[in-house]
């Protein structure tokens, strides 16, 4: 696919060069490691149980991608990611033997999901960025839970999109051509930006743009972030230097 | 189908009776009669057309209802609303003999829709609203098409739900049962606003609640606004009198 240029004579990006920008969440605009972590604790505390919360919560993640690959590649049916969360954490508690979580408790930590803080510049970085270009979730989270990630955490999106919209999940290039579609961008001219590079290779793949914002926390205590490959259009620090570099004209 | 109590003994309307509120956007949100006729003038003017501007507007709008219901009975394929309005535009400058607008204009009339303004009280009524209830559109008009209304207006929607997700158009039932499950809310629990009251009889027979906001300026010079049947469960003067409504305990 052509692509237009994007970077002026002395290398800078030019922002003019898309018109919408597109998030991943869990993990690039909201802090998913604490929120859980913190649930799984206040909540074993209530039923007396003891675990590592932190790493169970790790764990719980871990099942995240090879789950969703399953149903993109149709080795699994689509069902909502409320569901897909409930059926990991199921499996994950059987294992460490945690039978005091009851399916009250089960249903509260996948309710934690719903309820993630931003990280500290995301509220603002997205106010900002909005003052200059159309401004979209793209999650595997379900329409709901983002909408009340966004409202939660006040950030200021245009509009929520979920791979839900079209019954897949990321890394299916079908979502990144549905937010495309659906914003009425070309995909050439539609930036997705997330901390994780295989949401990025599968975006650029499609033909979107991409930006990689590292996130230092996102991979746990001790883990440095994987280093911006050559192939992302963009890298940012934050979503307020994100905004920065595409304000730029 | 069951429905909660949703008055208090005294007869008020309980807000705690509706999780979310979902909107009509032309004529209940924005003020489509203005907006486009005055770029009707500025676009005819410019081509040195001649025409009752007003009258052309309305006349366009007349042809959306009885377009849009062929698609829903399926005598006419499904296509975005950008398209629909095109076709009925070409019909109407055709019927009228009005040749000098070339395909530049009419492109620039159909985006006259995606760049409407808010009625006075919209925004307002939006923000406070948004305080105790979950607000999306609900709208025939497509996915870009609300994105950009909201952005022009500075609308504070949580998101935008479109008719356009399902490839179909209210009153199909299937759009509001489709804003019921992607907001995760019962439809008993989901409140429908418009100033069209068909609009709102199809959402309650396909079991959702109903708020009423009779638009004044709706129908035209010299028309008067429908009055309140009493099947809806609620009537509100404008935006901020449904918030106040709803945010009574």
């Amino acid at each position: 696919m052509a692509r237009n240029p994007v970077t002026a004579e002395d290398g800078r990006w030019i922002g003019a060069a898309v018109d919408a920008v597109v998030f991943d969440v869990f993990g690039t605009v909201v802090d998913w490691r604490t929120g859980v972590a913190d649930e799984f604790e206040r909540i074993g505390a209530r039923v007396g149980a003891k675990a590592d919360w932190l790493g169970l919560t790790t764990e719980w993640r871990s099942l995240y991608q090879p789950t969703l690959l399953r149903v993109v590649s149709g080795e699994s049916p689509w069902r909502p990611l409320d569901e897909l969360h409930r059926m990991m954490l199921d499996d994950l508690l059987a294992e460490h033997g945690l039978t005091e979580f009851t399916d009250t408790e089960r249903a509260e930590l996948v309710d934690a999901w719903h309820h993630l803080s931003p990280w500290p510049d995301s509220r603002e970085g997205l106010s900002r960025l909005r003052e200059t270009h159309i401004t979209a979730t793209l999650s595997n989270g379900g329409t709901a839970l983002l909408t009340h990630l966004a409202r939660a955490g006040r950030l200021p999106f245009d509009t929520i999109l979920s791979a839900e919209l079209i019954h897949s999940y990321k890394p299916d290039p079908k979502v990144y051509l549905m937010a495309a579609e659906l914003l009425e961008v070309p995909p050439q001219r539609l930036l997705m930006t997330a901390c994780h590079l295989e949401d990025l290779r599968a975006a650029a793949d499609a033909g979107l743009r991409t930006a990689y914002i590292p996130r230092p926390l996102e991979w746990g205590p001790g883990h440095p972030t994987p280093p911006t490959p050559s192939w992302v259009d963009l890298s940012a620090t934050d979503i307020p230097d994100l905004a920065r570099q595409l304000a730029r004209e």
